[in-house]
């Protein structure tokens, strides 16, 4: 299996440099001194998410082959509106098949970029899926599971390397594992004394336990889907467990309370808007999971439902 | 009366290079076709504003000069913070005089920077200022009516002229002044083609009555501090509003009403954590009063207390 290389990400920074946001470091208010503190605010892209890089990145290679018919993808969450920003932007028709499920916030955040947007059955996504980009000849743009998408949301280890060189430790939350692929991947050639650590809740904590073991594990989707932090109920692909095996140095898992307390710690000390999956790398800060030196947070990001925003704010 | 130069500014970007955020611009939920929209997040600056660029441009220059003992302010605010971060920043020993009545969040951020703080009648904050200024032949730098602080605020300025050349409005709140007085410059140089707004809330809107009578005016301070907003309550200075006549194009005023939805707006749309007082400028975006072409809002700083924020959340 061909993992992606460093030149990859290089290639796809330069395909999205107009198209995202060139997020800054931030210093953090909960920063220690034995652990200087930086925050990477992917939440500030305008989809409010890191997956605008890989969706940008992924679509700029279908149109540079050639000019796709459609482009199509299934998600329920960021990734829905990454893809349909992007194909918006490159004035190509786009299909998201969603879950029936989907809250209508999602929906409607989908639909505003001009996208089609397809309900069907939780479990026939993929079906659904697979059938238009028959029926239209269009390109399909998953998650995850793809090398341009992995080298998109690699450019934000690029970043990282010409901001912060020093860095000791760089730390993403893990789901399909795509972010922390694409990241680890360009912080090993960069800044290789860098360690990278993956996050996921103890609720989902399956790519925890596969490394442990040496393979894939499956948890239960029904397990998954206990934690409130709904963008990390995915599991890794062969694709991405294998950069993770190669990229991470260790994984580390947060309670539901401690990414509750810290999606408040983010909007009362640093003025930020984070979803519960996009504050569990900075919950495994503040428990004191990582090792000393300058430390950077994946703040991955900020699509949270109003209501669940102030119920968590209230404490 | 020598108003502030672009070289100024320049020369101040210079020296605040590495303390503080090179904030991006970033595209906003709300924004429409005729008027593209981008929000400048000052809040993300560590201190939480913008105040960060005038008080670590004007202790530099004060530190380059001849070594203070001691640096002076005084302030209930960002001002407060500002200085107390960028003193400590040059190993210099502060004192900031803030009023009995200032939320101890407010006193207890300050203290945490290493500032001595001074608590005293509101009346008198400014003799005792100056009296500690006497004892400790220490250097004072006032919130605002002081050229290197009006220099520093400018930076933003010279941010928004390279990212945006083409920009047609650039919209500001008004308190002191310093703020719009230092962008104002920048962008009649650097922008010439840029109309440049102040906002203030209708509550205060003195500088709004003052340059259409075309000298300052004073408004009780008991109506000032009705708003909401209250970083927006001071009133400008003989140098601000010199500064104010020659850069502004407009004053917009905006209703409580309508700066508590922008809060909303920003932390629901945009994922970030606006004070009542940073999120004017895109309040008067909001409401249909700027022109038409590529706008910029400078969100001036995220300092809200939780329980205004939660309170203002919940509509």
């Amino acid at each position: 299996m061909r993992l992606v290389t460093v030149d990859d990400i290089s290639a796809a920074a330069e395909r999205i440099r107009t198209r995202v946001v060139r997020t800054p470091l931030l210093t953090a208010r909960c920063g220690d001194d034995d652990r200087p503190l930086w925050i990477k605010p992917e939440n500030l892209q305008r989809i409010g998410a890191f997956k605008a890089r890989g969706a940008f990145n992924a679509i700029a290679v279908a149109a540079a082959n050639a000019k796709p018919t459609a482009i199509v993808a299934y998600s329920s969450g960021n990734h829905a509106q990454a893809v349909a920003h992007a194909a918006a932007a490159y004035r190509l028709p786009a299909h998201i098949v969603m879950p029936e499920e989907t809250p209508s916030v999602k929906v409607d955040a989908t639909r505003e970029y001009g996208a089609n947007v397809v309900l069907c059955a939780a479990g026939e996504r993929e079906t659904v899926a697979a059938r238009i980009v028959a029926e239209t000849a269009g390109v399909m743009i998953p998650p995850f599971d793809h090398r341009d998408v992995i080298a998109g949301q690699g450019t934000i280890g690029l970043e990282i390397a010409a901001d912060l060189p020093f860095v000791r430790n760089v730390v993403i939350p893990v789901s399909g594992g795509g972010l922390a692929s694409g990241i680890g991947v360009a912080l090993r050639a960069l800044c290789p004394q860098a360690k990278i650590f993956g996050v996921e809740p103890e609720l989902a904590a399956d790519t925890t336990e596969g490394l442990a073991r040496g393979h894939r594990v499956d948890w239960p989707v029904e397990h998954r889907n206990r934690t409130i932090a709904d963008g990390l109920r995915s599991q890794p692909s062969d694709l991405t467990f294998a950069h993770l095996q190669q990229v991470l140095d260790g994984m580390i898992t947060v309670s539901e309370g401690e990414i509750r307390s810290t999606v408040r710690e983010l909007a009362y000390g640093d003025h930020l808007v984070s979803e519960p999956s996009g504050a569990v790398a900075l919950a495994a800060y503040r428990q004191g999971s990582t090792p000393p030196g300058p430390t950077v947070v994946i703040l991955s990001g900020g699509n949270i439902e109003p209501r669940m925003l102030r119920e968590i704010l209230a404490g």
